[in-house]
């Protein structure tokens, strides 16, 4: 009997491994494999510039190997499949992309990605090399405002790797990178809804059980607990639940310049995230708020969980410049 | 009961409608949907060029629609799920995106489509609009190479659409732009694997039935009936199965540049379509093949289908520029 769902891999203990000679590849030149190990890093790297690394678990593809190149992350170190990286493999990525001007960390908060970048900081301070952290803590679901800093990070991954590493192509200094991508992480918001379970290609195990007519509002990107299970509901519902938790999180004044992302968790349709996208800009219309940017399409994904996050960015000048740069990459390119 | 799978929808009868709202804001004002209608517009036209107007069935998101803006197509000419657009549509998008040197049908080879779209072609050309067809019919599987015009047109309207899309902006005649369409056309070859069925949204019926340990070689993007069901194989033994019928139906010499498109027709993950990326390219770099650029990501789906297809163009000099040249849309971005 094929493992439900049926996936197309050879052997699944080498996923990753697999997966990251094929992603290098996909990058056309521009971002190459550490021979045996799992980091991915730039080839068109300059000589003298603040570097931006990233990295978690794997399995979450295109996040976040998939977002390396110019004005994005300059190196990526990649866990196992919803693990995080241990500290040897960040380690190595971070030795391979300084140079000279010191390291930004920027990643998803969870706790074994924390606890293993944190180490390998520590160690490169030993060294010499000088080290900062950003983490990206984006959904409101996983902890009320007073405790913002517990919240996972989510889809607003990707506008913050989009901003901080326009910031480390342009920014003369480790202060002024970190600076930039933390009002980013700052302005971030995002929340999703789980419709069905994706699973893991190791085991072909779902990652959580739900009802055949049940969604969860507010779980997170490995199936942490959400808001609240309830029945499936209309389109325009999902989006008033979801908007109007995340605009109470963040004040959006009229004329506010915000981006907005969809972002599919793995199997939900385009066609979903279209019809959200309609009723989620009458949401903002309504309150005058401007969309400078929308990108919907698939960024973070939890293997096939059908479901998606919406994520909104408050934008000022600074943070428009950034997240407009061109890029190109697996996950997300930019004219 | 809620329908199986599940959708997050409104009423399912206004699919295709709220959908094009969706994506018509989705555009951040580059292309804009004609009122009442099942039209998508670019909003920037300039006033004296040849028109590229695309356009088919609804439910493939990103593919017709979402690839409309500069370098790609002027006008989508939009169905419902999984129908030709109706003569009138396509009429009234050839009406709007008319700029006086003509208008190029650029869609894929079906029955449907090649009627409706004939007509309307008939009817504009009473009407002093001149009119130029050109169907894409890569689908390697779905006919001998004696009868290449009868294959279905599947994720190759991609390519077909951006190289079009440019020569369109730059070339001055219809004869010029339609030359290098057909071109990019007659240089295409994909094959797809289905590994599940999507389902139609307006009832929740799968499209067709494959047992828990089958996949199905060549399926079309409807279910139309592929090569061969199979049991579920190894990610390298698709891959070969699906190369090895396309390059037997394209000659390829050592050093020919090459674009490789690995396109998800719903729910695969993209680790598989890295780990097949990764077979693909040895595949390639044994017989010297250079991959010029690689496009990894969802452009034609069968809703919720999972499963993949390949597709590679053959690229001179002429078709690598126009393919090159810059985009932003919501199905397809070049820096």
């Amino acid at each position: 009997m094929a493992p439900t769902p049926k996936k197309i891999l050879n052997n699944p203990r080498n996923v990753v491994d697999e997966m990251l000679d094929g992603l290098a590849l996909a990058y056309d030149g521009t971002v190459e494999r550490l021979p045996g190990k799992d980091v991915l890093i730039r080839t068109d790297l300059p000589e003298d510039k603040v570097a931006l690394l990233i990295g978690g678990g794997s399995g979450h593809e295109p996040i976040f190997h998939g977002f390396l190149g110019k004005n994005m992350g300059d190196a990526a170190a990649c866990g196992q499949v919803f693990a995080a990286p241990s500290p040897d493999i960040i380690m190595d990525a971070a030795h391979a992309v300084h140079r000279g001007k010191g390291v930004l960390f920027l990643y998803g908060n969870y706790a074994g990605d924390n606890m293993n970048f944190d180490i390998a900081a520590e160690i490169l301070a030993e060294e010499g090399i000088v080290v900062r952290t950003v983490r990206v803590a984006d959904d409101v679901a996983a902890a009320p405002p007073e405790r913002a800093k517990d919240r996972r990070g989510i889809a607003g991954d990707i506008y913050a790797i989009k901003i901080a590493g326009g910031a480390a192509e342009e920014l003369d200094t480790l202060d002024e990178v970190e600076r930039v991508a933390r009002k980013a992480v700052n302005n971030i918001r995002s929340m999703g809804v789980a419709v069905s379970a994706g699973s893991i290609p190791e085991t072909g195990k779902p990652t959580f059980i739900l009802a055949d007519d049940e969604i969860e509002i507010g779980m997170g990107a490995h199936g942490e607990a959400g808001i609240a299970k309830q029945k499936i509901t209309s389109a325009d519902e999902v989006a008033d639940q979801i908007m109007g938790k995340i605009l109470t999180d963040i004040e959006l004044v009229p004329g506010q310049d915000v981006a907005l992302m969809i972002n599919n968790l793995g199997a939900t349709t385009m066609m979903e995230m279209l019809i959200v996208n309609r009723r989620v800009r009458q949401i903002l219309a309504a309150q005058n708020v401007n969309v400078h940017r929308t990108d919907i399409g698939t960024y973070l994904t939890v293997q096939e969980m059908a479901g998606f996050s919406i994520t909104l960015i408050k934008l000022d000048d600074e943070l428009k410049h950034y997240l407009d740069l061109p890029a190109r990459s697996l996950g997300l390119s930019n004219m």
